[in-house]
């Protein structure tokens, strides 16, 4: 070893970043090195390709065809797409479809596609494109690396065809603040985290006016196509624009791409969104680092909340890789109607057991929306905002007769400090602000009042002190994996070619991914088939709906068979750091691989 | 890249540790591949070498010679020793200086040592040796390698040596509670993380009954020698057992091993101390990604606190590497006798003046040790100990008029949520928790509120958003980079031909960091030389002082001349994760190289 001087007192090692956004940027050796970081291509992307349509689900608009077609669709959601809701009344189904068949009346059953070799590379037109794209929602590592997907795929194969990236989220569109994205604007994001190249926003286009703003971007930029970036909602989205450009007989298409860290945005043809893979690692990585610490100590249990709202695949990708103690999995509290009191005893049951081991410490993972899951929170929470809204709160506590009586009992149940986080925080409109509440610490404080009873009645007699930790926004803007660098790059290089071929209101879809890169398929998903609608306002909106962590899937069977044995013995397994070249710098996340086994 | 298939639905690619204390784990690839990581040598070390002694400063013990001795030894500490404290009066040090050498009557004043090439191969006896090493306070990445150090020079040139790791601390030296060290045992614990190979404890041997029971263990387990592998205090107490086993003319030697991440136990002989060089880049990586999240998002202020209780090297090392908006280092607080309120007053005018260029965002780094840094912080909570030990604390809050003018003015300034914490929370002495205080968000509600304030007045227009974030148990355990994997194999090393060629009373020293491992040199410096006195319950008590951050040091007037640039403009770097292999694998921190670089 030779410790390269990095520094040598002026930081020698670190370059200015060459142009644009990043201009006044030095960036670290490891940052340098991924900018020139070759990427591997899919191989039917490294060769001449034509697009094939996908098989009869495609026959929608055809009215005769439309029940068959709703059958189609329907089977097809059902066996492959993990995340449509499964209803058992073919009626209410019928009626969802039909709804769908109606928002969508020019996308609705369109097929889905598929890059193939093709000798003569027919597909191919001398047209020059127009093409924009958009980041949506939360940063997730490897945005960048979809943009520079699509510029290269308009350099290698539509010459003379220009990028705009609209800035700050869907707003750029409706208000038409766009950068336009050369090569030497794009060099110093290749590989990078962040969405800083053009930023990203949370707004919606919703509205009629909304809409129509969009359609005077489009029409002024004069957009062949445009990449949406983004989660469930952002493709929802990215949907209503391509049905609402098709139907106004406009030009522009649009393609989306499933983004997000938490890991609720895939279906067969779409097994995984970008960013999980690289989040997951640096969480697991932390994780695996307070392990060892905790057994070295041998005095802490560490509770961690991870990242992830909705869904606790990031949570289970994390336990799978790391092997702590205790894992609170949120749908399996959901399903099994799971009261605070019981996550607390299962906790303090483990730790009994651990302390009769010997074991006065460990590790606990914790879904950040874990609360969310708890149907008596929900409850509570909800009969705090009626009562507050209208309520004087009296010191003696008689405003407490307004809550059930369950309520009362879990309300009474919470420790002091949440209790008062509970009454005094309040969002703008006067809610309880569920988000601010640091899960960890509550659990921490219910963790310790339940041991000290029991040590009390004798039957425990260990020692107990918390840690608590959140794990979130680091994990967000990291440098991207080498898998998911490389999967965005081929889901850009993809939301190229299917623009190129005039495909409109698919999803980029990149699958096989427990294969080499080389053997990865490429092709687009109807978003349609995605789709499922929610009544709100008394109106059918179309959504698409979150994946979350099924208790009959691969990862969790795997993850339940095995946490006994976590909870007792000390299996901790620490990844360590991201590693981009050499051991583990092309593993693949626990999640995606049992799931691909599982399909396969 | 092609996705090895690391779990494969069966976890194919992690193999169970082969034997010993990890018998129960799997590792990761990464781990795994770390445990058969070939290390380098420095080169004196792989040869014969023989050790010679440094210079005449070694005359203590000569009574005609004292004076000439304490001056050298002045000079040296003065010149050398970064961490000695300088006093004016010669009187006073001279006291302490004659003090050191009441305590240390057999070590005081002898030489250093160094390694040398020798043809012969003079210095090494045929003699087996029984050798104990201990851990020593908090963890610090590497610590697992000073023991393989240490076994592997025993069995490269002492064979049929025996290595005995005591458990838990000095607390197994005092209990006698050890376990043979074999090459079996070891091996699942080479550049791994953590402490649990043999684990520490934070016990000292203090009393003169503790003292006996060491002299015990030393004769029941036949010792030739001890590795003492900790902090300030620990070297301290390693210096204290040298002088008493040789005082009782025994055979047993002790040699001390600087540990730890804060960085604080240094000089120019033993120019870092191990873990700093992992935890901080462990730090940085997270807060190099929290940086690219507030670039992209564009509404977050991230306070960071870092752990670091006494010095602040890792923030300052952390800055150097990330290029932090604002950093507060706790040596500059004390130094210009900062109140709480002209830090929130700085921070505050960084964030307006960041608003007005239309940055609503940025990076905070605090260390955790800043409220002991502040002299009105301290004076209030020891008026509050006195007052909450015997007033009554009335709602009204008439006791508040028991505080000075000054604190109680602060107590006003502070957030309420913190006053009750003050008020609230107490130790098993009815001592306020300084510790418990979680600064960042402290000073988040601080800067809301005197930035709420400048809007009123007009003054600042922007939005302001707070997330607060503690890094430190992540670091203190994670895989050694490849630095402190090697520097500790060679400080082990070091241990053994010392202990091996008869030197007691040394701190394993191993230099010229910045060149390439082969050119390290090695040797021990004498703990004495590290020494001061301070004055307690009416004793001189030795103390190895702790490095502080010096403001008139390389590191800090780097940071100081780059941080307005850095205040102002987004000059973040992102250092991305640990790698072990290719570029930045062998780098080394800003601390080290600008410190080696001023000494040059």
């Amino acid at each position: 070893m030779s410790p390269s001087l990095v520094a040598n007192g002026d930081f020698a090692a670190v370059k200015a970043a060459p142009v644009a956004g990043r201009l006044a940027s030095v960036y670290s050796e490891v940052q340098n090195s991924r900018i020139d970081h070759a990427l591997p291509l899919p191989s039917v992307l490294r060769n001449p390709f034509k697009i094939v349509d996908g098989p009869a689900s495609s026959a929608a608009g055809n009215p005769g065809l439309f029940l068959l077609c709703f059958f189609t669709s329907l089977h097809f959601s059902f066996y492959f797409c993990l995340f449509i809701y499964l209803d058992p009344f073919l009626i209410y189904l019928n009626l969802h479809a039909n709804e769908i068949a109606k928002l969508f009346p020019h996308l609705f059953g369109q097929p889905s596609a598929l890059l193939v070799p093709d000798g003569a590379d027919s597909v191919r037109s001398d047209q020059k494109l127009k093409i924009g794209v958009v980041l949506s929602g939360g940063q997730a590592p490897g945005g960048h690396n979809v943009i520079s997907g699509i510029f290269d795929y308009l350099q290698d194969l539509a010459k003379g065809s220009i990028l705009y990236g609209f800035r700050g989220g869907p707003a750029g569109i409706m208000k038409c603040k766009y950068v336009e994205l050369t090569a030497d604007y794009i060099y110093p994001y290749r590989n990078q985290g962040g969405f800083d190249m053009i930023c990203s926003g949370r707004d919606k286009i919703e509205t009629p006016e909304q809409f129509k703003q969009a359609e005077e971007t489009a029409v002024k930029l004069d957009l062949d196509g445009l990449v949406v970036i983004g989660g469930d909602d952002s493709n929802t989205n990215a949907c209503l624009l391509a049905e609402n450009f098709r139907g106004k007989n406009m030009k522009t298409r649009v393609i989306g791409c499933p983004k997000t860290i938490d890991g609720d945005l895939k279906c067969k043809e779409v097994p995984a969104s970008f960013g999980f893979d690289t989040a997951c690692k640096i969480y697991a990585e932390m994780i695996g680092n307070v392990m060892i610490d905790a057994r070295s100590t041998g005095k802490y249990y560490h509770f961690v909340r991870l990242m992830g709202r909705a869904a606790s695949h990031i949570t289970l990708e994390c336990a799978l890789q790391t092997h702590p103690n205790i894992t609170i999995i949120g749908e399996e509290v959901a399903a099994k109607k799971l009261t605070l009191k019981n996550v607390t005893d299962y906790m303090v049951d483990v730790i009994c057991k651990r302390s009769e081991l010997g074991y006065n410490y460990g590790v606990i993972l914790i879904p950040e929306g874990l609360i969310d899951f708890i149907p008596e929170v929900q409850q509570l929470i909800a009969e705090l905002n009626e009562i507050l809204a209208h309520e004087i709160v009296d010191e003696e506590g008689l405003w407490k007769k307004k809550l059930t009586e369950q309520s009362l009992k879990l309300f009474d149940f919470l420790p002091q400090a949440i209790q008062e986080q509970l009454m005094l925080e309040r969002d703008p409109h006067g809610n309880v602000q569920v988000a601010k509440i640091e899960t960890e610490k509550m659990l921490i404080q219910m963790v310790e009042t339940e041991l000290e009873k029991r040590k009390q009645e004798g039957s425990y007699k260990g020692n107990f002190k918390g840690q608590s930790h959140f794990f979130g926004y680091e994990g967000r803007c990291g440098l991207p994996t080498n898998f998911d660098a490389s999967y965005c790059y081929a889901l850009g290089y993809a939301a190229g070619a299917l623009l190129h071929s005039g495909k409109t209101g698919l999803i980029s879809s990149v699958g096989n991914l427990a294969a080499p890169v080389e053997q990865w398929t490429v092709g687009g998903t109807a978003l349609t088939s995605l789709m499922d609608v929610e009544r709100r306002h008394g109106k059918f909106k179309p959504v698409i709906k979150k994946a979350m962590v099924e208790l009959d899937g691969a990862p969790f069977k795997k993850f339940a068979s095995l946490r006994e044995e976590w909870a007792i013995k000390n299996c901790y397994i620490s990844p360590g750091p991201i590693q981009f070249v050499g051991p583990a710098s092309n593993a693949v996340n626990h999640t995606l691989l049992l799931e691909l086994d599982a399909q396969a």
